[in-house]
């Protein structure tokens, strides 16, 4: 067993990968828009891209996704998010997804989403 | 390495089992309640159905349940969900669980649970 | 595959352990301050020490740590608690890591935190 770590800050990585020798356990960091002047719609676009980015590291991509954790900052949000969600997450592999309303650290971000991958 | 998916939806999916070969990974989505007239007993009973029926349907049951992340939409509920939740949970096999308040996307739902577990 | 519970209640217990053979998956609940005078960073130094000694308990040490969760009652006390946090993270092993605010359930705690971890 091995742990990998990806985008390594020295509070946080941005992904850490577990290797079981026979498939690989991925765990990404809570992702938020860096343009924070976007709206809800163009923010989830963003932390999507991220998240893509973070998945391609590993080699895998969102059809690897096991879970997702969505953050609003305002529960009102969630059918713009799910506008540009819906458009991002591949039929066929949908994962498991909680969303719940809370307080981000900065006051602009408006979404944040954490994901867990297999592959 | 497979991903299998139940309750498949072309938004998200109620659960994703990783099958390692020698062991399965389960993630279930946020559960909430059909009946959102009821109170949060009520509605922690349903939510507690769901997950019964889900981990079923991957052949393994509530003692396979590894973590749970509980979110209320009133942290004055604890004690309401919990007397629900200890009637419920199987001695012997508790989980590492979480509970903290949040907002959630209908002003009617009371509770959410989210549940990891292995078989 | 095999589930072991550290710190079992009948309500839940403070670490599942999933056996894989290869390797153990570790979940750890949420974890507060016992002394809930303390002041946010003072909260944060007795959570992490609880988290450190859960790990030892699997025979793992924080740079195990795969993800970190961590709710505060007020965002305000993200740098506070951060600058305890970065005492402690090892360099070489930061975990992926989501921050959010979130009603707590005492009003006296001002963090809680659940990690997973790999061995």
């Amino acid at each position: 067993m091995d742990i990998v770590r990806h985008g390594m800050g020295s509070r946080f990585s941005e992904m850490s990968i577990v290797d079981l020798g026979t498939a690989k356990l991925i765990y990404i960091a809570g992702q938020v828009a860096q343009d924070t002047s976007l709206d809800v719609g163009g923010q989830t676009r963003e932390v999507l891209i991220f998240i893509d980015q973070l998945l391609a590291q590993a080699g895998a991509d969102k059809t690897n996704i096991t879970s997702a954790r969505i953050y609003l900052s305002s529960v009102g949000d969630y059918a713009a998010m799910n506008s540009v969600w819906d458009d991002w997450v591949p039929q066929g592999h949908t994962p498991a997804r909680s969303t719940i309303g809370a307080k981000l650290i900065l006051s602009e971000y408006k979404v944040e989403i954490e994901v867990t991958a297999a592959i």
